[in-house]
């Protein structure tokens, strides 16, 4: 058991782990002649902001402007805001006045709407959709990004600064997957260089995933990487590869309610509203989670599997070999990597060290 | 359009709507002579819990002390706590002293905690199973019942008052099978009944899922309900006919930022963080939310139904029809009726009505 009280559902993180964690990317990324801007989506936290720092994290990401003026009034410059412009934000955009901002635009109507507004500098990237499927210009569709490229020309605040690429797919598949969606990021950035570089010649390609920044070595073409998720992993990149479990830097504590002896399962206060309700299925089984023991400063993988088979928004049953539940009261902490970090530490809105200290999340600290 | 202005992903609630649904549960439990404790954790509302007192609702039911202490806190009174007791909560309790609570008990160990250590009056249900799998004791298991009856017998500030039955398996099968189940949880309270009535003269017999609640007409051997979804409903109770889509009472309102004409696609700020991650699937095609349009003071339902195929951390895609293509520009914002309504309120933490008032949720308001 953990040296501290926990009563109710807590997220721990575990400093040392998120901070190897960050260390080899950081390493990696200098070892490539790579520049890093890490998505902060993933922990929202000041403190991991500033782990971050300590390795020479100087430029960060994020998905909203609330995360941008969170980070900001918390000293952060170099935010580049990681999603489509949202146009009715543009008041929000002129707030960030002064400071080195970067949006990304995917289209003409905002670009043309950004470029009358905005009056002070301000960087962009278009996002190109390499065959993700879910945001950015199509690969193809040049004649759109010589459109925003013309739009945003008209208001020389508008600082055109490269191409951003989320393949967001490698999430979904396996090394061989991975490889390839990563070459196929190349080639774009590749094609995109080959036409705009002459008349933008400092523009830089940017590639956003954790799972080819973790496992590829070849970046020919890139420049920089934003992946967020890297900081914490959790079992999705485990079961791609991107991480082992002995990576993830976070796991929910949650009490055990019931014991059911009977039929090896173990109830626990921990549901969809702590998780999140994201699962890995295979072979017709739904995986919400897995189970850890604390020790007291640390937690361990048990040598038998045991895993979350159900869940509801606030009771999760685990289903539990027999060296577990031999182990296993009412009243015990048992805790429970996830399947997606950035989801439970949204849930959760706030961290606890294996020390006990308080790590503080967005979520929990703005309204 | 609605009358004001939203800027950010923001859950919109329709007071006519969730009125009618709680005027709705409430004359059809007195008709039908059942009392009625509704599950406070759906809206975690101090505005909609006095919408539920406006038609006589004098008993509630929260799924955390953190639930009840909002709630006892905010003049409420005969709370019941629907979550097997955590025993690391026992000093929780004891800070209910002299308001009338009740809890629920699942198993031995617990209970002769608790009567060792409470000091006021407290009452009880008995969690019973009867085929959902979740929580409880498995209703063959009179065994187990006569020792927790016998382990609180011990206290006498301990009150037995009744059994309790959450069927959450009607919540992911058809009409058919939500007769099915209803008949086996009358069944599960007639033998319950038949066996500790004579010693319990005043049992109660409550049962706690919506699709019943909603859709069945005899009750015979129930004397308590306790749903809590039928507020708001979702399209989870509108695919298996709990209500119609009509009368699901929220939608989150979330900006438009990009229009893809070549894919009949539309990429809206609303994802998981927003909706939470449920998901209704069918022929193999996911369904993360369904558009609705909003107008001065409504929302309106699309003749031609679009959907969000796929939603991510803070991105969703919706798959529209070419009416509705025509109709949406980037900038506007889009309605989504969502899968899992009580996730959706627990992901988004307060409300605005259609006339923009502010309605509280507890994760909103306390830290």
């Amino acid at each position: 058991m953990l040296d501290f009280e926990i009563k109710n559902p807590t997220l721990i993180l575990d400093e040392a782990i998120c901070r190897k964690n960050i260390k080899r990317m950081s390493i990696k990324a200098k070892s490539l002649n790579l520049k890093i801007a890490p998505h902060f989506k993933t922990h929202q936290s000041l403190k991991v902001a500033e782990w971050c720092k300590d390795y020479g994290v100087e430029e960060i990401s994020v998905s909203s402007f609330r995360m941008a003026f969170y980070f900001r009034d918390r000293g952060f410059k170099n935010i580049h805001i990681a999603f489509p412009f949202n146009p009715l934000l543009i008041e929000d955009l002129a707030l960030m006045q002064g400071q080195p901002v970067s949006i990304q635009l995917v289209n003409e109507e905002v670009t043309k709407l950004v470029a009358q507004k905005v009056q002070s500098q301000v960087g962009f990237f278009i996002e190109i959709d390499a065959g993700y499927g879910r945001a950015g210009v199509p690969i193809e569709n040049f004649e759109l990004i010589d459109r925003i490229l013309r739009a945003a020309a008209e208001n020389k605040n508008l600082a055109f600064k490269g191409f951003y690429i989320h393949a967001g797919h490698t999430y979904h598949t396996d090394l061989e997957g991975i490889e390839k969606i990563h070459k196929e990021t190349q080639e774009a950035f590749r094609i995109l260089k080959a036409k705009y570089s002459s008349q933008y010649s400092n523009l830089a390609c940017r590639s956003g995933d954790t799972p080819s920044a973790s496992l590829m070595e070849d970046f020919e073409h890139i420049d920089e990487l934003g992946p967020g998720n890297f900081v914490f992993y959790d079992l999705t990149q485990a079961a791609i590869g991107s991480c082992n479990k002995e990576d993830i830097a976070v796991a929910l504590a949650a009490p055990v309610v019931d014991v059911k002896a009977e039929k090896n399962e173990i109830l626990i206060h921990c549901g969809g509203v702590h998780l999140s309700k994201d699962v890995l299925e295979g072979n017709g089984v739904k995986n919400f989670g897995e189970v850890v023991l604390f020790e007291k400063d640390k937690w361990i993988i048990p040598p038998e599997r045991a895993f979350l088979k159900s869940i509801s928004q606030e009771h999760g049953l685990i289903h539990a070999p027999d060296s577990l539940m031999e182990k296993i009261n009412t009243g015990d902490i048992i805790g429970i990597l996830p399947i997606h970090s950035c989801m439970t530490a949204d849930c959760m809105r706030s961290y606890r060290t294996l020390d006990n200290d308080l790590v503080d999340h967005l979520e929990g600290t703005m309204k």
